[in-house]
């Protein structure tokens, strides 16, 4: 099969940037219009690999995503990091003063809400997809409604950048996953991070535990995450990412936590890859 | 003031029956549009205490809702937990036939899309909150249409229950913190329960040695997230909730921590309320 990258969204959407920097080269996308359909596309071969926002800075892990990857099983492959700059977008010409509307999804909103105060004479509209709006005010040629979204939407819509950096927290680094359906082989050299989960009972100073080990490992920890298992009271998942220099390290880290914790899954293993 | 207390959504939302399991009377509520509004009518003082929701089993911590909590320094004095239960809601006589739409907020859409995607041939309507659409149906005897919500909206708003129980994972916990501007004098014999943040530099082992300081000092882990401080790379905050048995032990620990974390900090001591 051809090299093709399902992302979430439409082309000029943050998604399709990560495509744009990660491969550095123009590869065939499939757009996905949510992040069941991206899955799907990797299940059904209709992709090789998938491009999926994780957490950031703001709002924290995308716990739904972490779920589809457990799911379904897929396989993180790498890691992409980029800062989200949105920015009010419009056809040409026009000023802020011609401005009646701002269609974008809630979440766009939401993270410039402190610039979109300051002009209460524009109305705020909800929309599917920040990039799907830009390519419609600039297909049908729309006046007086602008959207949000990137300086890559801006460009491959035409459109003007009416105000830049419009976000309230200027620093929003968003960290995307690379997936694919099965394994990929990585030569043990490259690979510096692994992201894993595992299931503890809720017995005192047990997670302390496995930390000791993946300490004693030189495991850095980079994030973690814990889940209640609604279906079994006081008993908890972890997702949890490390970082590593020496692969044998990680390896001895790994046999202690197999044998410590319960449903050691390894999600990924790759090259670390950070801001 | 007479006490009244702020909640995300209107009147026969989830947020609404939390007050009326949790403080078992019916009292003035504040219906706050966002949780913005939520955490502003605290600091007006337009409501005495308010309801959040923090965390669910599916999507896991709200964490905007977390930031909110540490950047306006309110305090967390007790929490909640009840079951997400879904409906599909309508004007009494109609049938599943009958219905052409659904509307309702994203969210609600996302955990109901199992069951809507047995009905092709009914259209999905985002909308902003879901107890309003339910109200909006009933005011204007709307056919047709259908809502989503739970069965207190049902009751509420005198809408049938075409469907019950539609949500795709039958159990979707939510827990609820309730919150106070100012510190609520709680018995120490009363209090089993703390909600912590602190910093760690990114030295290997640190998360692990608060954690053991943790397990020693008799404090259970029920919940850890960790949050990347972007603008000091490889620095990392840390949401921690943790249970005891003697207050004593607690404060030990209390005192341990804040020599060994940076900028430590207590959102709130209160009576554990498990599931």
């Amino acid at each position: 099969m051809e090299n093709k990258i399902a992302i979430q969204g439409i082309k000029g959407s943050f998604h399709h940037q990560v495509v744009l920097e990660y491969y550095k080269q123009d590869l065939a996308i499939d757009e996905c219009l949510s992040f069941e359909d991206l899955v799907g596309s990797l299940l059904k071969e209709k992709s090789t690999q998938a491009v999926m926002a994780i957490e950031n800075s703001i709002a924290g892990s995308i716990i739904p995503n972490y779920a589809l990857i457990d799911k379904y099983d897929l396989q993180v492959i790498g890691e992409y990091h980029i800062p989200i700059q949105q920015n009010l977008l419009a056809l040409y010409g026009q000023d802020l003063e011609d401005i009646r509307e701002v269609h974008s999804h809630p979440m766009a909103l939401l993270q410039c809400m402190d610039f979109l105060q300051k002009y209460p004479h524009i109305k705020l509209v909800e929309d599917k997809d920040t990039a799907e709006t830009a390519q419609r005010i600039s297909n049908q040629k729309i006046t007086g409604i602008a959207a949000i979204g990137s300086e890559v939407a801006a460009e491959m819509y035409q459109l003007e950048i009416l105000a830049p950096s419009i976000q309230t927290i200027k620093n929003n680094m968003t960290r995307f996953v690379i997936l694919s359906k099965q394994k990929v082989e990585i030569p043990q050299a490259d690979i510096s991070k692994a992201s894993l989960k595992f299931e503890l009972d809720h017995k005192r100073g047990s997670l302390a535990a496995i930390l000791n080990v993946m300490s004693d490992c030189k495991l850095n920890l980079t994030k973690i995450q814990s889940m209640p298992i609604i279906e079994t009271p006081f008993k908890y998942s972890f997702f949890v990412d490390v970082t590593f220099e020496v692969y044998k390290d990680y390896e001895k880290a790994k046999s202690i936590i197999k044998i410590m914790a319960e449903k050691f899954k390894i999600l990924g293993e790759y090259k670390n890859n950070p801001i």
